[in-house]
């Protein structure tokens, strides 16, 4: 109204998200010498002394971007935004201590909505064994919006990063991958039938574990402990949030190396495959691409190959080159091609 | 869509915003000792060990509810956020140390305008001494979310909470009170008659202190020093959000006490008295539940009344009283009422 508020014109689809974060934040200058990390790792990590160190990570999860509450139950949404922050400070090898939460809320929501919210985020905090620690409420005009902060605990020596991995390190990961995005494309397919007729009623039940896996994720915060009891302590880490693609791209990026890993490894469910199969997509785009399985990616070094080969829900699906910022990938047939970190969908 | 999610029908205006607060945080278990205050102060408080804690506080900022991009420009809107965070841990006696943004833009916004956004953020982070430690970015279908955590330190033995206010106890407030609401109606009303005639360009610079008490308030970090220059340990603190009425209940309410105030001794600037006039509106509404001044009020013990007696930018309005829960005011002509925590407009 008083000003030009908007400036120039570059709309903000011409830069991804990591270009804007990096161009709106570069100039900030740093006051403490605590401040092992600020931006640009799974959390900030600072320094308590003793050798100790706390971990800090934030998510925002918008009503309409990141969940669609025709289908996902609050009580759900509620577990699942406390376990995607404590899944941040296993990324980090951390251990979870407490969560603030904000949420937006617009008067279509009664108590009993809520009640329901909070439900969710209760049963995650006693299951991750994290408080809450405070939070902001506010109306919205904009559907629900929460914002989640999760606090953790490490050590100076043990905090895993993104940018250790060397060469020749083993690349690992947790679980299996794609079965959450197989679960959301079901719940969208089953959505899209009901809004065609109301009177079908989805039938889901042989899709459990993958929309499962996309309405409750858990935190691997038993990888973490797992890890320590081997003995190992990993190069470089994170969750996998974005998909296994995005992922290695960004240890290769900050770990100034590249990543050769092998189809066959990599840990696919077998509805995940069904899945695939009845959408007629591959299950290594759901793996690569899919997101949101929030299991560990991991580097080690080959002298901790012993310690991990054959542990059950442990995977090594490749290992670190020197061609920095190149993933690249063995099919099952023997070629060999590039993983970009968005949009690759070819095999 | 698979399930009835909404539950009962309460609609949540049939709670104010502390007891929703109240009840959904209500059955929330405590995991960690370290723990010295969660929810309900102004920060989180966590013992670190050698005598230090840390202080945790967030804040969620939504567009149309928060602020009004058609007259807040958002290098302003960025400073804003900042500042007032660092203003909830000035408010536990902390310092602050850093803070996490995150958030939801709409496709509307430019990268320019995100620039201006962030540069405003950053300004407040250089002021403060704070720094960027992380945080979230995503789209949003719903406008302009931000969502501010802030960090800071603090002792044990000197954290300021909301509980600890005795009878006798004297009710200061720094700065002077009602101005940033003043602001904003001068700036609806400007942008009413905007609307109506966009030809009309407003003529705001006889309001200027009154405009940027709402566009740029500034945290009391400034108090924070000056208090320990003193000597003076306050009793109980909180700096002024939501306006004086609600944060002396707050106190009174925690503290177990009441509060007896003198109009007269209300710090209000003439521009505010001047803007009210126009508005006939009495000032004292401005002040007591105007809000946004983010000034501290806070109470001292009676033999600390000698150090602040006279410092300029302190005042002192009134005591602490034994009645339990109830706020009064003398007004200048010597009748004593009853102040509510809201919408008390009566004088």
């Amino acid at each position: 109204m008083f000003e030009d508020k908007q400036g120039g014109l570059t709309p903000i689809t011409n830069l991804g998200e990591f270009s804007l974060i990096e161009k709106l934040t570069k100039d900030f200058p740093s006051f403490h010498t605590e401040t092992l990390k600020g931006v640009g790792d799974d959390a900030a990590v600072i320094k308590l002394g003793e050798g100790k160190v706390q971990l800090i990570s934030t998510d925002l999860l918008l009503e309409g971007i990141h969940f669609d509450l025709r289908y996902v139950p609050l009580r759900h949404l509620g577990y699942k935004a406390v376990a995607v922050n404590v899944s941040d400070i296993c990324a980090m090898n951390g251990k979870p201590y407490g969560i603030t939460v904000s949420i937006g809320i617009s008067n279509r929501f009664t108590v009993e909505a809520l009640e329901a919210l909070y439900e969710g985020i209760r049963l995650a905090c006693e299951k991750y064994r994290v408080e809450l620690l405070g939070g902001d409420t506010s109306s919205s005009r904009q559907g629900l919006v929460i914002s989640v902060s999760a606090y953790g605990e490490g050590a100076e020596n043990t905090t895993t990063y993104r940018n250790g991995a060397k060469k020749h390190d083993l690349i690992c990961v947790s679980g299996d991958l794609g079965a959450a995005y197989a679960g959301l494309l079901v719940l969208e397919r089953e959505k899209a039938v009901f809004l065609k007729d109301p009177n079908m009623q989805p039938d889901l039940t042989t899709y459990g574990y993958a929309i499962g896996r996309q309405l409750k994720p858990e935190a691997r915060t038993d990888v973490i402990g797992l890890l320590e009891n081997l003995g190992v302590l990993p190069t470089s880490m994170m969750d996998i949030s974005d998909g296994l693609a995005s992922e290695l791209h960004h240890i290769c990026h900050q770990s100034k190396c590249g990543a050769f890993i092998y189809a066959r490894n990599i840990p696919i469910d077998y509805l995940t495959s069904r899945i695939a199969g009845e959408l007629e997509i591959s299950p290594y785009t759901f793996a690569l691409n899919g997101g949101e399985d929030y299991e560990l990616v991991f580097t080690i070094s080959l002298k901790d190959y012993e310690k991990l080969k054959g542990i059950e829900g442990l995977h090594i699906i490749g290992h670190i080159t020197d061609e920095p910022g190149r993933v690249q990938m063995e099919l099952k047939g023997g070629s060999v091609v590039d993983v970009e970190a968005q949009g690759w969908t070819h095999f």
